[in-house]
């Protein structure tokens, strides 16, 4: 349903299969960079964002290393910017991952990445921004213009190119993927998302809990909620959890879990059990089977490969976070203190 | 103040002198595990950790990016123990940080490490325990028994331990920290943290944030008042807060900053201004001067070399947690749902 109030994020929302069809039936560009990365035969890789974006890298952190075997560090940019860092890069590969391109921060750190010997990669919705120009290779996420301050089309357009990239390095033909855009739209039509904004309207914080390859979905879905509706949602994978935040949770802190297909969704249930332990109002994003007191179950398609799962499962959890801040009289079009590009030094 | 209440709390953080004291006194181990690290030339730093020891790890990744030009990741151990990931790790140093040594995770990623090839060490308060006896290396932070769950002079050494660590790395000797005791005893005395536990007393969230040395500092103050006042405590980079949850801030939503000496502390000021334009109410550990509209100030003892700030700042952040959770009535010594050894598979 789209309203006055935050229509340009719905549609956003709502753009997301096309989106997703675009770039699986465009991919010169991946296969490309994917043959220039094997060639390189990089042996680290180096992940540089923000914001949402950071979670995308996050996400490609887990695909590279579990399905590739090379260990990947998420870049601190200011070591390179503020500290002027000039570090060893050779056989490392860098990969900035950027909606606009334009932030300052990504720009001089891939300079640098790349002048220290690091073959460098710009994932961007931008293909003439700045980042883009700065790495030796590009990939253009294809998921055309995004004018809501809350990115959404171009986050699951940035998962599914480091897929695409990460599948066409080992040797794949990104068919797997072909489904996608069909499970994205079964996904725009879940049930269920109304009454769980509505349930949380007045709730002043909450924690998105997650693990593997979910874990990215549940940083992302905690910043959309943090963006669009001034929640403090918190976001810890599902064993950082337990390493103290646990405390904090008690039946007035609502649990949002990503309980994916596979072995990260398995890997929850020592966490599950604990939150229903401290009497949390739990919500399951995916499969609540076995899960102990579950108040709201929010489905999620069937038969979707768990390294696929994070660009299907963020989709209701985006439309909550633009339900919930309608909700609340706020407009998700337009945050305070927000503007489409940000620049960081 | 020592009260009946987080007695334990209390007395570990008045601890924190003498036990860096012990550590900076024998640093025979520590040399040892350096001289093997400069004989092995990493060319990659992966670091494994959770909760607290993980921003201690966090602190290393930019000690060790900047004064040694190496790129560090901090591990996802999920990709080896969930999904049974056996990465290439030639020419990877591979440190894992616990107090206790006895996460599952963190034994069984580290043995997977040490079998694929990196050069492992354990970085613990328990030089007996199954982490320490997992990796090849080892060094005991000496912090002494530690009984509160909420860790504290465990991580002011693990800091120190780190430190010296590189520090011999790259060929120091260690004396520059020869008066951080003297420093965290002076830490141990800033007036201010009852008034502001006062203030914060019905906060009901509340954000940190720094850049650089001093960004693990925020994230562990944040973890601390979780953990002891279950006040919804966020974490983000001066960067990363502008780039989304700056959406959060208003006039009802505390911002602690830590602005440290030296560039990390310098390059907190776009953020500063973009809190003031948000009307947050803001205090500065450390030195507030050029920043607008500060509410709270807590002084940090002059001349401290900003790489190891965060062993002297993060002390007042203790004792407020300490003192939050004495002033909300919560036993900081015992919080609930928690145990001082944490299992995560």
């Amino acid at each position: 349903m789209i309203t006055p109030v935050g229509e340009q994020m719905a549609r956003e929302i709502a753009e997301q299969p096309p989106a997703l069809s675009r770039l699986l039936h465009d991919t010169a560009q991946v296969r490309e960079v994917a043959r220039r990365i094997r060639e390189a035969r990089p042996r680290f890789v180096v992940l540089a964002a923000r914001g949402t974006s950071d979670h995308a890298a996050l996400y490609a952190k887990y695909l590279i290393e579990i399905s590739l075997g090379l260990p990947v560090g998420l870049a601190s940019p200011s070591t390179l910017t503020v500290y002027g860092a000039r570090p060893h890069l050779n056989d490392v590969l860098w990969v900035a991952v950027s909606q606009s391109g334009g932030s300052p921060d990504l720009v001089r750190s891939t300079e640098t990445a790349r002048a220290c010997g690091a073959l460098t990669v710009a994932v961007t919705n931008a293909p003439d921004s700045p980042l883009a120009a700065a790495a030796e290779l590009g990939v253009d996420v294809l998921a055309g213009p995004e004018r809501a301050v809350a990115a959404t089309k171009t986050y699951t357009s940035q998962l599914l190119a480091l897929w695409l990239l990460v599948d066409h390095w080992r040797g794949g033909d990104g068919r797997t993927a072909a489904g996608l855009p069909d499970h994205v739209g079964s996904a725009l039509d879940t049930p269920g998302i109304d009454g769980l904004a509505s349930r949380l309207r007045f709730a002043p914080s909450l924690i998105c809990t997650a693990r593997g390859y979910s874990y990215p979905t549940a940083r992302e879905a905690a910043l959309k909620l943090m963006e669009t509706s001034y929640v403090a949602a918190q976001a810890f994978s599902g064993a950082d959890l337990l390493h103290g935040p646990l405390a904090l949770v008690d039946a007035d802190r609502p649990v949002l879990a990503v309980v994916g297909p596979g072995d990260g969704g398995r890997a929850m249930a020592p966490t599950l059990e604990r939150l229903a332990a401290q009497r949390a109002e739990l919500t399951v994003i995916g499969d609540p089977a076995g899960v102990p007191d579950v108040h709201t179950v929010v489905p999620l398609p069937a038969d979707i490969p768990e390294e696929l799962s994070p660009i299907v499962e963020i989709v209701p959890l985006q439309r909550l976070a633009h339900r919930l801040a309608v909700t609340r009289q706020h407009d998700p079009d337009a945050p305070r203190g927000l503007a489409k590009v940000t620049s960081t030094i």
